[in-house]
């Protein structure tokens, strides 16, 4: 699907392309910025935008393959960019990195995608808005792009954090029952999507150094404060992903620690009161013994003095026990 | 709530500014310092202040969210710089750091931030006693700011750190209870205010560290050794939070060692009690049996003989386990 | 075995050389590209090509040994690169890397291996699809190679990726069975492979690196794109290598977990059960007791109330341990 | 307490100072160095020694408080130095650190700290034989002050390291009694320590790093290879503690893996033998029951039989268990 | 021991020095390099020397001690190298680093070691081979020495990979009798040398980093290849080490996790075992009641009957436990 927007600098109106054939006239206007998206593009129309917009094969192949690593690369005519949209799945909670290849020049950003994503309805509304710094250059399109996605990782990284400390909370909640499989597995999923998105906040952090750092004829230096702000926030994110990374390895030595600590507790009650049932076992054993001579046997009252004597040792070994703190 | 304070750099004097449609005429003279505190700011407010101090929308966006990273960023007119003050809660040992966000330029000093900070108190006083170096510029007036919330992080550091001391001292008392949990639940805690605070230090020696090797124009050179000296502090504040940070580690495995340890002790303790007993009770298993031929049945005193052979098993075996050193 | 090729620039036809004298012609005739592949070659045949094409002694030597590092070596008229390409074996799985060294210079290629490689086939095939770049010079004719090596590790990598997660993906199904034993030597298994393709990955990331940075009179300067784009793929690689290998050592820690957890339970249980048969086993006990006044003894159903006490007490106790989870 | 000592660089000859009021004469005399050590100053003395040789009140401020990182701070006119002694308590065993703050010019060094040092008797003592080197200035004064007390930390260091290896060597004796506790609370006091010095001795090796590259007035330039002397020591000794400090984890997670397995032997031999228990007593339990026809209570040896039954199974068993390794 | 050899550049011929004086002679030769090996000498041997090739001080001194951090120091007149031999000695394993010192002018070489050192039989043996590029300086001697140290690397590396794989091996070969304790002692002496090799390897690679970038009146710039090709060789080694120390980590995980997991299960056949033999228990305790109205104790068969149903419980019970996979 591809879908053109056309925006007229001087009269700062944003105008959708029905037909394809104006993309041909728009992109050498110089009076007009051309927004193009693909989404899911078969290899023919990418070919033919890649031959329209003269593309370098190996920028054009880098964006009919997915699973790309975010990068920045400089072409002769134009910027290549792989950027990624996460969000996290409503109902299963799943961590979704969707991949977005840009291609930047002086008149026109092409984006390059699979599945919809929902952030680009947002950037329209933005430029609509910032058109007043259009003059400033197709930088402040990439601006909002970028700005746009980056915000949309704050809320996936602030769930994570939620489900991460809701699991810790849970530590501190006196647990009477056996949680720790649990435990173990969703601190292992949350590692995984920490982890995941590490692999995308890293790299994309260095884009942003590169945009911030870099002198382009296609950037008004005006926009490298903006940029240096995106870079800011992602830094921001970096930060708390690494942070989490790293409690999550001692919230998991912690999870074990407590299900050992647990297990602990149970076997010691246990085993203590295996002993206690052992020690008044004893007793009736004693007196099922078939000896002649056995006093206590003829008592007339050995039989309940019997029953006391095991209450008594039940009672002295639970206190004993108590102390010891088995119990 | 506002509160703005201006300094006659000549006279050496400070006052306070009641009527806020002073500002305006403060922040064009040259004679005067200004500083302006706004406590949880409407966005009203801090819009008109953005106005009248011509502050960059970015920077303004910036200290209207809270939650920023520290860092310093120029602007063409002033400098821009999040930090943040750390207390301990003095009731909850909640590890407390609020955000300030500086805009420093050659006339003015601007913070903002959310709650009350009860470091500004001490930071004014400290300015009236520096009043002699108050030609130096502004800078001198970001140092006294900084260093005071800079000393502000060692007692948070300290109490931390005796905390982890404190963890580590128990072990080398003989417990006699299990403690397991409670110390990994504790020292889960502390490791997470480690990584908190470092979050914020990591951070902030970097903001020093451009303060120290920056020229600037708003800087009077002879301020560089004083951010020099602040620099070093906070150095020393991160060395301190790594080196617990990684100890606690250590420690967490330490305490899992002990309870490991400390169960195998009970465990082994019991199971040897359960053997002897089993022992014990094999004794009056065979006189329980009704073979037609047992001479020991027909004993007159067979019966006292087992009891004592039952206590002789008993002491001889807790002998040979004391031996062993399983109880 | 020796196998030579050669390329017409003008004609951009192929040739293989059938009589290995043609080789002295070939390789200073300014219009043919040599390349010359060499597996398993004796050491005499490495002497005659090193006096031949005039290499240097110390990369002849590194080329007789194997396990090199991954490394480029610029020389006085030629590039000595080792790079390995890296292969599953189909049947048990281990991991196959396997050196090839590369002497490149302005009019050749040598390729010198020990054992077949198949993805030499698959670069001569490209050769032929990009003959129109052949006036670039050899450097064209190294990318190919290297881009086709490099393409060979991503099926590796994601076969050993989908082991990993076949593995945690086993984690959250309930398993009946003990399987952390096998899970455990699995887990190491592929933490050694991560970190032998990491061995090589690493450097080999830095030889593109040196290639895309390096100005030189044997490479065409529109080459340097071809070559960033290889460091791309493979620093993809070498942080899926990474990431994996770090998620592989939490998903060691929650093996040792769910073990644990999964001893915890049977061990409970078992030991529930014990306690059940303990308290079963004294009621028996105390009437087998042989006391002459014992009432209950004399009591018609006295055996049959029995039997119930002990069905009674086994039920109630079942009961309890269900609602204290140790069940 | 403050003492002085003078050098007459012509006469290569030392002095005390008596009388106080000599330092100032002392201070401007191109002749002489001055060395003025101060023991646990007032504050006082302190700020009158500031006032006299002109010294920051920022470095003076860092001297008058304890615990400050090891630095090199160049002020206008000296060098300010903090570096640690490092001693081991005779008795206690505890790491003892102590700070010396030196301030260095042309002229004079001042050293500052708070409890005696031994270090500085033999400091003095090098710099008598050293006289011959006095006219390359004061640098040759720090190179003997620095040297003597990186000396003393090697004896520090080989007596944690000895620890260390005395509790790993102990791991191959083949141990009969529990002792995973004390050694868990032994390597985590190592570990305490090594990280101790680690955060001194990092810092400090980066203020030799700083001598032997830099140029100054103040030093020679034949000093450099004293100093980059001394920067190598102190990177042996960094390199030391970093290596056990790495070791010391090892060294914890195979003291957990020992105690678990010393567990484990225990818990299967106790197991195996209440399982020879439970046997043996089944069989005097089924010849206590009371059924009317049990032939073989009636064998006049029966009950010697079961007697001799009884003793095979447990030999049986015990041979099995043997064979099976539990015991 | 001193044993000189001197080597005629024209000739190309090696000479032993049988009388110590002719050392004088030699040194200030033009037509000879001088090759001086000092085993184990005494102060004023070493002392003696210093004088006569005029070393400096201080390192003369770290000549003297042993246990230097592996380095290179350029003095005014010569080159100051400490290097390490490796070797495993046959009978214990253990790994024995010698360090030697070298002393390199443009006229000589001085190496001091304590004890013997195999490889410079070895060495002497290269540097006749190599006599034909001798003109190019002292150079290629340094090369040809340390050449043949870092490969004397090699099998000791290899020695210690092997022995670590060895133990892996063992790991998937099922093991029916525990182990985990020696494999633990094993992995952290492993562990420990691979430290140890570490500790003196990678500053050697930066040693040999240092004399391939350097320039340097000392050597012929036709050396530097050779140099790189030490550097290649141990910057291998560098990478094996690491490489393994990693693995040993996760090696020793795997073994706790094993040996946990064997513990496991025989806890759990145990358990079982004692489970099936107190349920059968409880059927004699049943009948060995003394109800006076117990039908079952009059049946013909009850004895046998009961015999049985215990042998029936333990068939069923086993049956359970196997299908539960606790046996």
């Amino acid at each position: 699907m591809i879908r053109g927007t056309y925006c007229d600098k001087k009269q700062q109106t944003f105008h959708s392309i029905t037909d394809l054939n104006e993309l041909s006239q728009c992109k050498d206007n110089d009076d007009i910025f051309l927004w193009v998206d693909l989404q899911d593009p078969t290899k023919e129309e990418l070919a033919k935008l890649g031959v329209e917009f003269q593309l370098h094969p190996l920028a054009l192949e880098d964006a009919t393959h997915e699973h790309q690593r975010p990068k920045i690369e400089e072409y002769d005519n134009f910027y290549f960019v792989v950027f990624y949209a996460a969000h996290l799945e409503a109902e299963t909670g799943e961590l979704d990195l969707r991949e977005i290849d840009i291609f930047l020049s002086k008149h026109y950003l092409l984006t390059v995608h699979e599945k919809p994503i929902e952030d680009l309805k947002e950037i329209q509304l933005r430029w609509t808005r910032n058109a007043q710094q259009l003059h400033w250059g197709t930088g402040i399109l990439l601006y909002s792009f970028l700005d746009t996605l980056v915000d949309g990782y704050f809320p996936v990284v602030d769930a994570l954090v939620d489900q991460t400390e809701d699991i810790e909370n849970q530590f501190y909640i006196r647990r009477g029952q056996l949680r720790e499989r649990d435990t173990a597995l969703k601190l292992l999923t949350l590692r995984k999507r920490f982890l995941a998105l590490r692999r995308v906040v890293t790299p994309q952090r260095d884009i942003l150094n590169v945009l911030t750092d870099h002198d382009s004829p296609i950037f008004d230096e005006r926009i490298n404060v903006y940029f240096r702000d995106i870079y800011d926030h992602i830094a921001r994110l970096a930060d708390t992903v690494d942070l989490y990374r790293d409690q999550l390895s001692s919230t998991m030595d912690a999870n074990l620690t407590l299900a050992s600590n647990e297990l602990n507790k149970v076997m010691r009650t246990m085993t203590a009161a295996s002993i206690i049932l052992m020690v008044d076992a004893l007793v009736p054993g004693i007196y099922g013994m078939n000896f002649e001579n056995m006093p206590e046997l003829k008592w007339e009252y050995g039989y309940f003095a019997v029953l006391f004597l095991m209450l008594g040792l039940t009672i002295g070994l639970v206190v004993v026990f108590r102390r010891l703190r088995w119990f």
